[in-house]
């Protein structure tokens, strides 16, 4: 596409106020913004996909955080693929298909240190799955940080979730039993059929979490894989192995807590079994993407590996759009297509 | 000690009930009880000195754990050390020093393979002290799961006791700056000038523990070592630096509670520091016992490791005694004296 045929603005989304709880119609802010030239070293990118990330409720307020907070009346933060439709740095051309934290635009224009070109045949939205951060985060919070064994009880919570269902599935890949805790019916029952879980728990049908997770893992939880903290991890430290480690990916549950973070009452487990929790950030791993995204595209080949998209049409429809993954309502990676053209 | 001087009954503790909160005057009971003579492959053993621990409020709890809960009308676990007044075990002489979980009690009948022979030169109290489980929980709770590098800044708490300040001692003869945080301005006096913190923390005065963690260890803290958990765990959480490690030994202030156990609220800072939480128990450790006496031995030797004893005179005064623990009155290792004439 030639330089012609941009828009002179563009479509964005800011943040407007931070939220308390959980985000609402004042939260974001839709706005018309100019879409400016690169500069020297810069590149413009015609956003195609967003990813919504639970991660995005932390950047949204104002604490002490692994990233900055987005700013008032910025545009929000946001990983993003998209095509380079001028640039002003000598490894990019236009036409390039670029992946970065692009931003809520339909234009984004950015430093070219600060994206990464997809590989060839890699499509939009793999580059935002699979292949993209949601699959860092499985292969190296799984492998790296939980450090399965074959024959091991994986237990993964959001299992039928953008990372938990690759989680799920590469531990099987290595050998293990894998127990999956989702919420609802359909969820588990994906969790079965399509992500090859052994044992499933619906946590909305489950009174008794401990109990559950006692009854699916009857050797105990070897490994932990935390998408949601809250009950769930305290019902998976309650159960654990002996050496067991707990792989703190996120905690779904708490980010919209307004009366304070619940913190693990049956931590001391930790200290009974000989346990381990451990925290992690997958931009730590940068330096490792590409081994693991050659290993996850022969597992793709292969037709080991499985994977559901869910997909909201427009930038407008975000920010209700990013509420889904909170009360629970999607099912697979959650993305927007921000421009209507892209495939 | 010839047989024919023995008594036939002897003073012992046994455990009348399970205690709700703080043990209590109902918690034990006194009893005589008669003195066995050992069958094949047991010793017999006078106990001189009884080592009062923390860890003795768990084992009174009917729960899963690294132990058996005690029994009721069992005589009290506990690590002592004695002399061997009859054997029955091939390993074991009339007069040999030894020390094993010999229990409340004045005699204790025993399964050779269930004590240990004191290294010759070490007197009662070192083996109940640094040579002992506090000396080894201190060690490998410390370098081996904190692994604490030369520099880094390390933090304990319940630092002016028995385990912490041979945390803190060792902390400083590995090259790091060490933060101890204990109750009232004695124990602090005592940190700072005997054990060597380069800075105290007096949480009984401090009533922003958070702050108090930041100002106290400005570059943050790379271990926690974790006597107390509470809020003391959830300060320090809140003040992790980068890769920082917990080492969980214990959760004093949560062993009484009874509205359930706090979970530390910060756990998050794990995931935002890339930090790691690791529970231990020292008897794991068993194997290396022998590698860390030596080294302890060395530092006492050159005069590098000071130590304080709090004894108390008579098992009768054992179950009061042991509310010291948990009330913060007592300084330095609480042990009982069940000989008076032991030296």
């Amino acid at each position: 596409m030639s330089d012609t045929a941009l828009p002179e603005t563009c479509t964005a989304v800011q943040l407007a106020e931070r939220p308390t709880g959980l985000p609402d119609d004042k939260t974001f802010r839709i706005v018309e913004q100019t879409v400016e030239a690169p500069e020297d070293g810069e590149v413009l990118v015609r956003v195609t996909y967003l990813s919504l990330d639970p991660a995005m409720r932390g950047w949204m307020d104002d604490r002490r955080s692994y990233l900055p907070p987005v700013g008032i009346g910025d545009v929000m933060r946001g990983l993003a693929v998209g095509e380079v439709v001028q640039s002003r740095h000598p490894d990019f051309a236009v036409g390039d298909r670029v992946s970065g934290a692009l931003g809520w635009q339909q234009f984004a224009r950015i430093n070219g240190k600060e994206v990464n070109k997809l590989a060839p045949g890699v499509d939009w939205k793999l580059a935002l799955g699979p292949l993209g951060m949601v699959g860092m985060t499985a292969y190296f919070g799984l492998l790296d940080v939980g450090a399965p064994q074959e024959g091991e009880t994986v237990l993964v919570s959001g299992a039928a979730g953008a990372v938990g269902s690759l989680v799920c599935q590469i531990a099987k890949i290595k050998g293990c039993r894998v127990v999956g805790i989702a919420g609802g019916a359909d969820k588990c029952a994906l969790l079965e059929e399509e992500y090859g879980a052994d044992a499933v728990i619906d946590y909305k049908a489950t009174d008794d979490l401990t109990a559950a997770v006692r009854a699916a893992c009857p050797k105990g939880v070897n490994v932990y894989f935390d998408n949601v903290g809250g009950e769930v991890l305290d019902a998976a430290l309650a159960n654990l192995a002996f050496g067991g480690r707990v792989s703190l990916c996120g905690a779904i549950s708490q980010y919209n807590a307004t009366d304070g973070i619940k913190g693990p009452s049956n931590y001391l487990a930790l200290l009974m079994q000989r346990g381990r929790m451990q925290g992690f950030i997958v931009f730590d791993y940068a330096a490792r993407y590409a081994e693991a995204a050659q290993e996850i595209v022969g597992w793709l080949q292969a037709g080991k590996i499985s994977y559901r998209y869910d997909v909201v049409d427009s930038l407008e429809a975000g920010p209700r759009a990013l509420l889904k993954l909170f009360d629970g309502s999607n099912t697979g990676k959650l993305l927007v297509r921000v421009d209507p053209h892209a495939g």
